[in-house]
């Protein structure tokens, strides 16, 4: 949650309206990471400021806005406050560092006075943006208090700024010079929990520092110059930015944000610290133990993404967007990695052997992802014979579940950045498990701490609610499935029809996708209703949890996804002419006990909603007094990938015909990078 | 589901209006396992049925009534009836024999014709009432359309009397004569499924026959001579039995309606045929595979319950007596199990050890029994260090997942009937597994078949929402707990200290209760909430869950129970002023995760009740705008047993101030005995 953003440009002329340009932009492309509140800070003129009071220091004073609600709203009121103060606008800067923010409410509500840029006080003199929760704020907020300072934030983040004054007043008191990032290696020594963090200051005019621990952070560089291509060369950042030509940096919370811009990037790493000065990028570790960061090498990477992954192109809204690909992402998720009768996936081919003699294979992941693992569950446990354990991480944390050598942990992040999967990851590591990686983001924290793993190659998914991820998910796990099990003479047909099923996959996924408008007009009927119950089972428990999840998290509706079999034990008190449900009873092993839930929801007068298989009318709904939803049939274990889409496909349209915010759920953030 | 009661009076004088008010109330003590219709059976006078057409055999006809709805619409339905047909009420009887039913609809909707008594067809020469499910009826039915029969009714049930009817001519038509056992034990051989019986039968005036085979089914025998005490005596209840001497006798679905008559009962076993005859109890073993039962032999037992039980006393419903009653259950529970330092589990002391050397421990489960072991589990894994896997029985069985013999499963049922809980057992005993069991009935069938258990003994527990066996099935798995690690040093004061902290339990819980008045009134602020969300973690993720259940099964109203930890991967979009939603913040390690659920809760303006430990309301809730519910704090993993008990005050408050049964809710049946 929260995005931040900066952008400098160097030794090229840039008008004030252009740099704001830039500054929203970044921010509009960040803000699914968190929408109720935002702020950019951006230069002054030296000689506007005057009359104001006694400047501390020879600088521009810096411009702060922020606002409560979508980045919509801050771009109008920032331009009607520019507007008042009379602005200019068309002025030009050769130079000019400017932050920005998009806030994800964590401690204190949304409001201007808890938005970001975080500031040392009156002046400005240093300003913060801030991505991740600082843990021991209340401390250091205690000691800043005694020594004088005055708090106007609920926010954790506001500690940083002022201790970065506080920093910066001692050393000058001393009478020393210090320069921006011995203030800033300073200020993080001090600092617990996890961040990402840029720095501006009027003390250091036209520069800014990045750095991070835990929260994802990018760098990019875009040369202005024809010659240039930065990420061609393997050469260090600081050599090849030191040269004095014209160009734009900018820092991220990722990719989508700079991807409009340049494809040179480079992603930080935790405790590196970078240094924009004078156009140059310099990158120093910081290390507790150590007086004096160590300057480090890096080398810019080339960005593999399309500029059309983070644009809606002819849909309304990116969850659209993203459902209705799903043909192509599932192609592409399983590129390369099918042959004829066997699977490949070079990830975790060395691991093979030590995953098929784990005592237990232990699902990790919150939300869509935990339920995408649960849908790929029963066929791993199949294939392999291995009890599978699954554990939403929050809950593994608290209990401290028991974890051995023994076990494979498999965790399960879209961005791999999900901070409770991240420390599950931690303590499974700290317990001797091997750990395997299964997320979409190449580079994250997640594909790099796990011994091994699978990128599931969905693409960009931007709109809050997973859809596009969560089938590339379970399809992956199958095939990692497929590849523990592939051993087993026992099971090779088994196999062999799934890997054919497989290939099959996204023409089916495409005929499903035809259902859009019978689930629009899905959606219309039940336009008025409070609530709403899915029921499932087998290979489609998980598509009942998952479905019910879409239509809470975008439809602002209280859905809840139940076992089929917990019906009597319960749920089937709240079941009467008007509650709609949503039975799953496509063909499987268990068609007979969902056709006899479907029975009990009849004798009981349900308001029912079947999805059945192509065909299969009949045998679901005798009456003809029930609703359906008619899916193509696929092999049992990939059905829960057709299944969802229907579902998807409902929530989006109920968001739609709600006026809801699709792509921005009221109070939810894309990744959830904070405990 | 489904409660099945018969009463015979032999050699004693009983008016029929005598024999109607037995049957009725019979009825009214198994009400709570189903209540949608009900039915019973008498005997009509002889000479007033002749005029009606041509009779077919010379004994008296039956009268049969059923009744949709409640068993007060049965009764008040009966009594019209016989107003109208001037049916003598005040005729005796030396002997005669009546059939009574409560049902829960499975297979057709509640009405009168899907009701029980089912019978054989005109005259009524077979009536059955049925417990259970007949899995292969479609066939049977086939073929009795075939041979000519008619079908009424949509149940499965209503093969059986026709079955019968049918077995009788064909051996009538071969000029044999058939004893009424021999009639049943050919229908039973047809039959699957799960079912206990009793049969009627014109062709057999004055006879009953009973039998079993899944379902529970009880005999109850009581002699009307100063002299008789059946059970006192080891003898063969035939013997016994056939003494000519006045007596009574019951069939009951449970002890419950046998109690207020006499305490001499025989638990019928599967496959034993039951056979009532001038005065005397037949009992025959039924084997498939020979032709000609055997004869057995059985002795009585005495009931160790007290009339007061299965009584409300001052409460106004046997929910509320339940919950009030759970200071005195609980120490029901520990009696006689906790030594100072150290706890005596009888059941379980031979299997310690292969316990303890399991490679996992599996909890196996449905509805509140599931969340009871679910709120065990953490200190279950504290203490054991053996990783403890959640199963709830339905999705086992679905799924097929991996059991092997090095693993321990646990089995929780209140009812030691639960059909899909017995179902995952047979699973697990195929598969090599130890298998233990957790229920409130003793000589049930969870009790019989596995290898060693605890019994919760927590008294009969009569209202159909679970309130006083989720607190002592809780309190006997952290005994087990206890049992299991009590060979470890490293948490020898750890276990201490819960031991001690079991002892105050109880008053403890007295204390907890004395929030009634309290919960009454948050009741009422909640009256009109369309939907609640209820939020714990760790030792009170469990709480959450039947928090919620219990509102759901008994208020009717959509309530949900959240991991804490998952609230930000989609719930939290449900947040806003209307939405009531209940914290549970009680102090233990996840205390400050907690603390930081709330902060971000108020941020999004959630409408909040927050549960917390006494002293601790400035803690969770600084700003004083949610409403506290303050519970006194105990030892971490016990503070689920406080913890739930407001919410089922709450769950109970509601339900009558919204004018719901609170005993009887709406669908639902006591214990859950088809799949």
């Amino acid at each position: 949650m929260c995005g931040i953003f900066a952008y400098l440009n160097y030794n090229v002329a840039r008008e004030r309206r252009y740099i704001m340009e830039v500054l929203f932009n970044g921010l509009r492309r960040l803000e699914y990471r968190g929408y109720d509140s935002s702020g950019i800070a951006i230069d002054n003129d030296l000689s506007s400021a005057a009359g104001e009071g006694e400047r501390p220091y020879a600088s521009a004073l810096p411009l702060v806005f922020r606002q409560e609600g979508k980045i919509e709203s801050l771009v109008r009121s920032v331009y009607s406050e520019v507007d008042a103060m009379g602005l200019d606008l068309e002025k030009s800067f050769m130079v000019h560092a400017g932050i920005a923010h998009t806030r994800w409410a964590t401690h204190g509500v949304p409001s201007p006075r808890n938005s970001h840029p975080q500031s040392s006080g009156s002046w400005d003199e240093f300003l913060v943006v801030h991505n991740g929760i600082i843990t021991n704020y209340e401390v250091l907020k205690e000691t800043l208090i005694r020594h004088g300072f005055t708090f106007e934030s609920d926010t954790d983040t506001e500690v940083i700024p002022k201790l970065a004054k506080f920093v910066f007043d001692q050393a000058r008191g001393g009478d020393q010079s210090v320069t921006f990032s011995q203030v800033v290696i300073e200020v993080i020594r001090q600092l617990e929990g996890a961040y990402a963090l840029i720095f501006k200051s009027s003390h250091y005019p036209n520069e800014l520092i990045a750095c991070r621990r835990g929260s994802t952070l990018i760098l990019g560089v875009k040369g202005l110059t024809d010659e240039k291509s930065y990420a061609a060369s393997f050469g260090d950042v600081k050599t090849l930015t030191a040269d004095g030509q014209p160009k734009e940096l900018f820092f991220s919370s990722d990719l989508c944000a700079i991807v409009e811009h340049t494809k040179n990037y480079l992603a930080i790493e935790d405790n590196e610290v970078v240094h924009l000065k004078d156009g140059s990028v310099s990158v120093l570790k910081f290390d507790y133990s150590k007086e004096k960061p160590a300057s480090v090498q890096r080398a810019l990477s080339v960005l593999e993404m399309e500029v059309e992954q983070i644009k809606k192109g002819n849909y309304d809204h990116f969850m659209q967007k993203e459902i209705h690909e799903q043909p192509h992402s599932l192609t592409t998720t399983m590129r390369g990695r099918l042959r004829d009768k066997s699977v490949v996936l070079g990830g975790l081919k060395d691991h093979l052997k030590t995953i098929r003699h784990s005592r237990r294979i232990i699902f990790v992941g919150c939300g869509t992802s935990y339920n995408a693992a649960l849908a790929a569950r029963p066929f791993l446990e199949e294939l392999s014979g291995i009890p599978v354990t699954m554990e939403l991480a929050s809950d593994l944390l608290d209990r401290k579940g028991p974890i051995y050598r023994e076990d494979t942990a498999v965790f399960v992040s879209q961005s791999g950045e999900t901070a409770d999967t991240l420390l599950a990851l931690e303590y499974a590591l700290s317990n001797g498990a091997l750990c395997v990686g299964i997320t979409n983001t190449v580079g994250s924290t997640l594909a790099r701490k796990t011994h091994c793993g699978v990128h599931i190659n969905a693409g960009c998914e931007i709109g809050v609610a997973s859809t596009k991820a969560y089938t590339s998910q379970i399809v992956v796990i199958t095939i990692m499935a497929l590849a523990i099990g592939a051993d087993s003479i026992s099971t090779q047909s088994r196999r062999e029809s799934i890997i054919n099923s497989l290939s099959d996959l996204p023409d089916k996924v495409r005929e499903v996708l035809r259902l859009d408008n019978e689930m629009k007009d899905l959606a219309e009927s039940l336009m008025q209703m409070q609530s709403l119950l899915v029921f499932g089972r087998g290979y489609n428990y998980a598509t009942a949890l998952e479905g019910a999840l879409k239509v809470k998290e975008v439809a602002l509706t209280h859905s809840e996804g139940m076992l089929a079999g917990e019906m009597k034990h319960g749920p089937l008190a709240l079941v009467d002419e008007t509650l709609p449900i949503i039975v799953i009873a496509t063909r499987d092993a268990c068609f007979s006990q969902q056709q006899s839930v479907i029975q009990q929801l009849h004798a009981r007068k349900g308001r029912l909603i079947v999805m059945c298989s192509s065909g299969d009318a009949a045998s679901v709904c005798s009456g003809g007094s029930c609703r359906l939803i008619e899916v193509p049939l696929v092999a049992d274990c990939l059905q829960p990938v057709i299944n969802i889409i229907p579902l998807q496909l409902l929530a989006y349209h109920l968001t739609v015909l709600r006026g809801y915010d699709v792509d921005q759920p009221r109070n939810l953030a894309k990744s959830v990078t904070t405990q």
